[in-house]
């Protein structure tokens, strides 16, 4: 199953609207007879590519998925049904099918003699899939806030200079992640100020079709007609407000015509609504949205409760001074603070940065792979029983001892 | 010599204004026969400690010490005739003594006849007593920026509170932090706002005249009567500008009679002039600091390139508002940042929180044994041999591909 999942994770950034699959078939003497994954929208499902591999070998065989065969019929044909005419004896699966449309393989599969197991390393798996999962529970895609900063949280200096605060090998991999992202956000303030590209480049560089979404939340449509966001390298979606004058409208679509397509949303008291957005974006297929900035857009983010994950980047650089990597999140007092759990920190490849990725705290229960629906496991072993959620609210708790009344002491 | 650098670092926070040292003896045959450190200034050095306990096994042995033996009676003997007196046939040190008074060691030994080898695992021996090694070279404090942040680089909420940002274990850590410093500096706004008391509690606490001096750097007397570092559990010295009206001085006096010294220095633009406080300090025996707020005091260290080193609580929390962690330390462009080199990243034992350790990347050289006047070294291994200084300048280094034009693409 682990090599199932690994398998699946090639196909992240590219698989969207589907989930990332991964599939091992094994022959009847337990011997690996066919790989597959899952790689791109009305390509072949994982099941299939393994399938196809392993050929007859498949008779009487196991098939280790990541996530349950689906029942139905889409561009491509149910894998549950092609698992049970290459005579697959066996199905191990990890995370149970949330999609109600999809549902039901596990039960097709039983009910034509197959021996099912659901849930198993479910946890893992669905770690593997968490953008998808979450997506699919919520409509809306699911959202990762990315930053590079100083260790005192600064993205500038006073005068506004910020070049190389982060080192090469951090903007680097800020490409590998826009690659497994299917857009990315930016705002208009981001826009004007760093005319950023926003396209994957570097060693995970694609072609146009296969290049995130570049999305700019442009709420008084202020693009100018030479941003480098128009260019062809990648599509392009403006978001602005629903109550712009006809003429500025009309005068937007006329400077990015061709280059960019138009989505016009309401506005909130902070901007435009991210909900709103949210939904647009999950309507075209977008599971996953990278949000590289600014501040105001990544606090109206976090104020919207709309930020699930946090990857920053953190320079050994003091400065003192300049515009902090978050602007107003609807926080005024320490008991409404966003809390997050640190999942990762990589201190050893990215040129003396460190690179800290942390998820919402409320999103633990969801990335534990819990409430996945997981009710066929017959032998499985449930997420939640691996890692509970850290007891984060002990943060808020009181003091523990009388003679500790002030926060420094 | 691990286990003498090992021994030396029990000494941390009470051997002031003398360096940590340990020591190991071996007998003749090779067999560990004494062992010892240098506990607290005044009492016995590490040598005559692991003389003593290996007692007539000395003779014909070898002794480690982590620094050159001195030649100099202070308020004990000196340790090269210790040595000598004792049999030693050979001594193997790793930093040579920086201190006129004290050197000279080694000639003494080698004149009495003693094979001497100086140099050996000087970067780690170096390292062990870093803040001694550079207070001696500078004439001023070793000074350690201790903080508690969020990710954002807040130390509050946008409403000031900041109850439990950082975590228990966090908390816990700084007693041990100010265990190890002859001295805990705050400014007059963090002394206002949180009333600190500054002494060290819990597993690390210990009677008063071993505690660290507390102080306030207090530069218009603003302390009030009933402030908690006025009380016994250890001693405390307020820095205030020395043009305060006679009158101000005298009230302040009368406020804190008996419970506080003062000490009245010049002003500068930002403050009180911080390099007389370092050298106040110097002079009274702190060879030590660990610089515990607020923002604008700590801003005003690192302008005057006082800070050696930093410790970074960041608790996995988002504020998007509130005061930052370092206030102005006059840096206007990105080209004057502080470059700092992490040295450490502790990501388990801090209830959830981070604990980042960075030195002034300027330090890295003092901070890896060179310049420690290991010339008498015969077969000892450098510390610069060890471990480069990381290439931290790459950072300010033009971009390396034409096609990256922005910082943020």
């Amino acid at each position: 199953m682990r090599r199932a999942i690994a398998l699946a994770a090639r196909g992240l950034g590219t698989t969207s609207p589907n989930p990332v699959v991964g599939c091992v078939v094994l022959d009847a003497h337990g011997e690996v007879a066919g790989e597959g994954f899952h790689e791109v929208a009305g390509g072949p499902h994982a099941e299939v590519g393994a399938l196809r591999e392993a050929g007859d070998r498949a008779r009487g065989g196991t098939a280790f998925v990541t996530l349950e065969p689906c029942a139905h019929t889409g561009r491509t044909g149910p894998c549950a049904q092609a698992l049970i005419d290459a005579g697959i004896a066996r199905v191990v699966y990890a995370v149970s099918d949330p999609n109600p449309q999809a549902a039901g393989g596990a039960e097709v599969l039983r009910a034509a003699g197959v021996d099912v197991t659901g849930g198993f390393l479910a946890a893992e798996a669905a770690r593997g899939n968490e953008a998808w999962l979450t997506a699919t529970r919520l409509g809306r895609p699911f959202t990762t806030w990315k930053y590079a900063a100083t260790l005192d949280g600064r993205i500038a200096a006073a005068d506004g200079t910020s070049r190389w605060i982060s080192s090469a090998a951090s903007r680097a991999d800020v490409h590998a992640l826009r690659a497994s992202a299917d857009a990315v956000v930016v705002g208009s303030g981001t826009l004007l100020a760093d005319d950023p590209h926003l396209a994957v480049r570097g060693d995970a560089a694609r072609p146009r079709d296969r290049q995130p979404l570049r999305v700019v939340v442009d709420t008084s449509a202020r693009i100018p007609a030479d941003a480098r966001v128009l260019d062809d390298a990648a599509p392009t979606l403006l978001a602005v407000a629903d109550d712009l004058p006809a003429e500025t409208a009309a005068e937007l679509a006329e400077r990015v015509a061709g280059r960019a397509e138009i989505v016009a949303l309401p506005r909130t008291a902070g901007g435009l609504d991210l909900h709103a957005l949210g939904k647009e974006l999950y309507v075209r297929g977008v599971r996953s949205v990278l949000l590289e900035g600014g501040p105001t857009l990544a606090g109206a983010y976090a104020a919207a409760g709309l930020v699930d994950k946090v990857v920053g980047y953190l320079a050994p650089v003091l400065l003192g001074a300049g515009p902090a990597a978050l602007g107003p999140a609807g926080i005024s007092t320490i008991t409404e603070a966003l809390r997050l759990t640190v999942e990762e920190v990589a201190d050893d490849r990215f040129g003396g940065d460190l690179r800290i990725t942390a998820r919402a705290a409320s999103h633990d229960r969801l990335a534990d792979g819990q409430g996945t629906g997981d009710t066929h496991g017959t032998n499985g072993t449930t997420g939640g029983a691996h890692r509970p959620a850290r007891p984060d609210q002990s943060r808020t708790a009181p003091p523990q001892a009388a003679d500790h009344p002030v926060k420094e002491s």
